[in-house]
């Protein structure tokens, strides 16, 4: 467990186009992976009953979302209906200084600026089979207006363009598959050797102190 | 299938230490996946009987050999007693753009040649729990002479501090788990974006028509 600590946490971008299916790998990554935690979002709306502070958000005033805009202490942010999210850097920064992993589902605008903060986060983005059958997932939830999913749809197109941005791209035909081919690639940057040098530390110094001699 | 084989192949370098079973590594690799291929090196030395031209080795004579050198032909060479070894980069490149992979079984001098001219290629370094655990295993190897293994034990500490230059660093303490771990990060980067963007071009190309529309 000491050596696990010692390493350099990740952050995790997970993208996709809307109906892709990347909050349920979302959901299965933090239940099945207790090394993650998810991103704790900042929002000037209010709180809802039962919503603790730092918790569920961290709930601030309009005039201390944009102070924290223009300080830089945003990794993204965006505006929904009346309110502002934003990921406050800092939080997200301490946990992968602590070695915890930080998973942070977002859109493609989002996950872009995050990629221009934070250029060694691990960017990964989710892919309909094809674009026809992200349409008929969409269509298919029930539980949308259709006046939200013909937006969702105007969106996709443009979102699945940007996909070149991101470092990894897995196809979620098969959920089951999409899980493995995700998981796979959490399993193989926990192996980066930029995160985890201070966990090798031991047999490089001793090789060294060899050298030495 | 046809999916796969518009995506490029991947350049996998494999380097550790003498005795730190990255040879079983790299074997069950390409026991088990179908897509990487062994590289064929380039060598002075005479062929043994029963050895073919162009499958176990490429023989060429030394003034050959220089003046592949010389023209940037070979990703890394070295002298091994009084012959010269070298990976040759044009058989290398036609297979990873027909969509194979290639394995490099290769020492930390060669891996770091080789990273230089092919940036782009994953690169997995395989550490022992401790240099003590080196030393063991080198020595119950019981098929080399004494010299033989105290030229290794000299030239590991060396190997293991140029660990920081690879992408990846897997810990060769149990076989099983350290294969596992190797796999994943293959498994990993055949969803790296750069490399199977040809892939993904269906969706992509359609979602970039509707944007047109």
């Amino acid at each position: 467990m000491e050596m696990r600590e010692k390493c350099k946490g990740m952050l995790l971008v997970l993208s996709g186009p809307s109906g892709v299916g990347k909050g349920t790998l979302a959901k299965r990554l933090l239940q099945e992976d207790g090394s993650f935690a998810f991103s704790v979002s900042v929002t000037t709306r209010a709180p809802r009953p039962g919503e603790r502070d730092g918790v569920d958000y961290f709930f601030v005033t309009e005039e201390e979302f944009q102070r924290m805009v223009r300080a830089g202490e945003l990794l993204e942010y965006a505006a929904v209906h009346t309110a502002h999210y934003g990921t406050p850097r800092a939080a997200v920064e301490e946990r992968i200084r602590q070695g915890q992993n930080v998973l942070l589902d977002i859109d493609v605008q989002g996950g872009l600026q995050v990629m221009r903060c934070m250029p060694d986060c691990v960017s990964v983005f989710i892919l309909p089979p094809s674009y026809t059958a992200l349409v008929r997932r969409l269509a298919g939830r029930g539980t949308e207006t259709r006046e939200a999913i013909e937006k969702r749809m105007r969106n996709a197109p443009g979102e699945i363009a940007c996909m070149p941005s991101y470092e990894y791209t897995v196809i979620n035909d098969d959920l089951e598959t999409a899980w493995r081919t995700l998981h796979g690639i959490v399993e193989a940057e926990k192996r980066a050797v930029s995160r985890c040098l201070p966990e090798m530390g031991d047999t490089v110094e001793e090789a060294l102190s060899l050298l030495d001699e």
